[in-house]
């Protein structure tokens, strides 16, 4: 397995998908308040919108919507799941920037939703747009059937609550040392790889699980997605901290080395680059291996599975 | 209708259903991690135990329960749903207290989340406690009926995102001239009430109508209660307000006069205390009228109506 580029057929995939997605969001970030809603102040509004519509890959709604296309779903009865799994994610990078988090002050080239607006904006924006990622889960439009609907919140509730992403994110600020003396806490290889499952791991898992649920998977098939998930997600990880120890900002659209200069360990600070090539390769391997049930249909899975590990940004 | 004091009857059930939410809610905030969740970290979840378990009325679980109790609900049945609510209360007290946003140290006479913990763990607080929420609704002990619960799990994302509570603290801080030039709007009665249906009201009309979800009321019954729940939100806001005016902070448990010293109009500064005084005893009569229906069987949500409307703290 080497570092081919992706295929245009793939690339055009995931583009149609984003757009698809896009869609959706722009929808649920209308003007027009919602029967039960009161009206949608402006000032909230358009923040929440620079805080989701800045383009992007799109890469976890597009697992969702390749996950499920595996069962038969076409990716207009997945993509409300989809969308709501970005929103999630917004809500967690608008938050994450404030200056009593990570304060970040761009991303994707654009100012943060704080620096745009305001922190008190940018924590109600984070905190509305997690409330409408669940709105968008549990409304008749995400799948006909209510109890996969629930089973739809609960699971994308655990991937990102205290056992999931934010827990993982308070882990990461104490690895930094924001509740002890101020120096980074040494974490050894099994701390790092469990805040990373928490932080970034558990709604890239939580994807592909959405995608086995919305096609009514049996247990099988939901064990080799949520497999193949986690994965993917430390497949994402080690490409990203590998990005940040050897990548120039300018090609990974984003500040390198920071990690480092946090103080930061990550799997691939202490093991080292070739390490990281090589169990990237092996990552693949079991990916292939997770997916080998699915046979020939699971193609555009396993390329996204590439497309992860081996991307430059 | 005068300011009676509220009968023994009425306190002891006030604080019965409080013990059964508390016992929820420690539940929902024990340290095992559920199925799907990795760990628990530490800090995270005492600092989230530290903005939840804090005592208080437990005023709108009460009205789920009382509201569904209409129906031959039994509290148990409903307390779940009852625990969601205050977690998403508790999650907004969080993150109002912030220094970007109320600034806020001191709550029912503790520290809040960011002054006993550091503002970072205060955000993450607050996000993990709203998605607690969800999962708490979103859980078949919530109601049988996954159709129920997604319902469920959708009208309280509408009462607490963006064109609810949300959207009304937005619409708070701009009030407070936050956006401007610092100086405070002058709001006119129509923008007050709907700033205050948002910011309070929308989650205690969500309260009765949860009631009513839980129970399977007919349209009638649904409509009678969120009725119920609007008068009952405007009856709490003007009785706040008027506690804020009047109240010497000692009995109020906090601080008073801070609506005047942040120059924010409310109904009861505009138009005074013997209007608030009339206003509250002509709401309490529009909400007998609601509960008409009910006969008999609504005698404790009525006297509930009273204790919010006369409290003093």
């Amino acid at each position: 397995m080497t570092a081919d580029l992706p295929s245009a057929d793939f690339e055009a995939r995931l583009a149609n998908a984003a757009a698809l997605v896009e869609a959706v969001l722009d929808e649920a970030l209308a003007e027009a308040p919602l029967s039960g809603e009161i009206v949608r102040p402006d000032r909230l509004l358009t923040a929440m919108r620079h805080g989701v519509l800045a383009g992007g890959k799109r890469l976890r709604p597009f697992l969702v919507m390749e996950s499920a296309r595996l069962f038969g779903v076409p990716e207009e009865r997945s993509v409300a799941a989809a969308a709501a799994l970005e929103l999630v994610h917004c809500y967690s990078l608008v938050h994450d920037d404030l200056p009593a988090m990570d304060d970040d002050d761009l991303r994707r080239g654009r100012p943060t939703v704080h620096k745009a607006y305001d922190e008190a904006t940018a924590i109600l924006v984070g905190d509305a747009l997690q409330t409408l990622a669940f709105a968008l889960v549990a409304a008749p439009g995400c799948h006909p059937d209510p109890a996969v609907r629930c089973e739809l919140v609960l699971e994308l509730a655990r991937a990102s609550g205290i056992g999931g992403m934010a827990g993982g994110q308070m882990l990461d600020l104490a690895a930094e040392g924001r509740f002890a003396d101020g120096a980074p806490l040494p974490l050894a290889d099994p701390d790092i790889r469990r805040l990373q499952a928490m932080k970034t791991g558990a709604l890239i898992r939580f994807a592909c699980l959405a995608g086995a649920l919305i096609g009514g998977a049996d247990g099988q098939g939901r064990a080799a997605l949520t497999g193949f998930g986690e994965t993917v997600g430390l497949a994402f990880q080690i490409a990203d901290d590998l990005i940040d120890l050897e990548g120039d900002a300018e090609s990974a659209g984003k500040a390198t080395g920071k990690d480092a200069a946090r103080g930061k360990a990550t799997l691939v600070s202490i093991k080292g680059a070739d390490w990281a090539r090589d169990e990237l390769t092996r990552l693949l391997a079991t990916a292939s291996g997770q997916l080998a049930p699915f046979g020939e249909k699971a193609a555009v899975l396993l390329e996204t599975a590439r497309f992860v590990a081996f991307r430059s940004a």
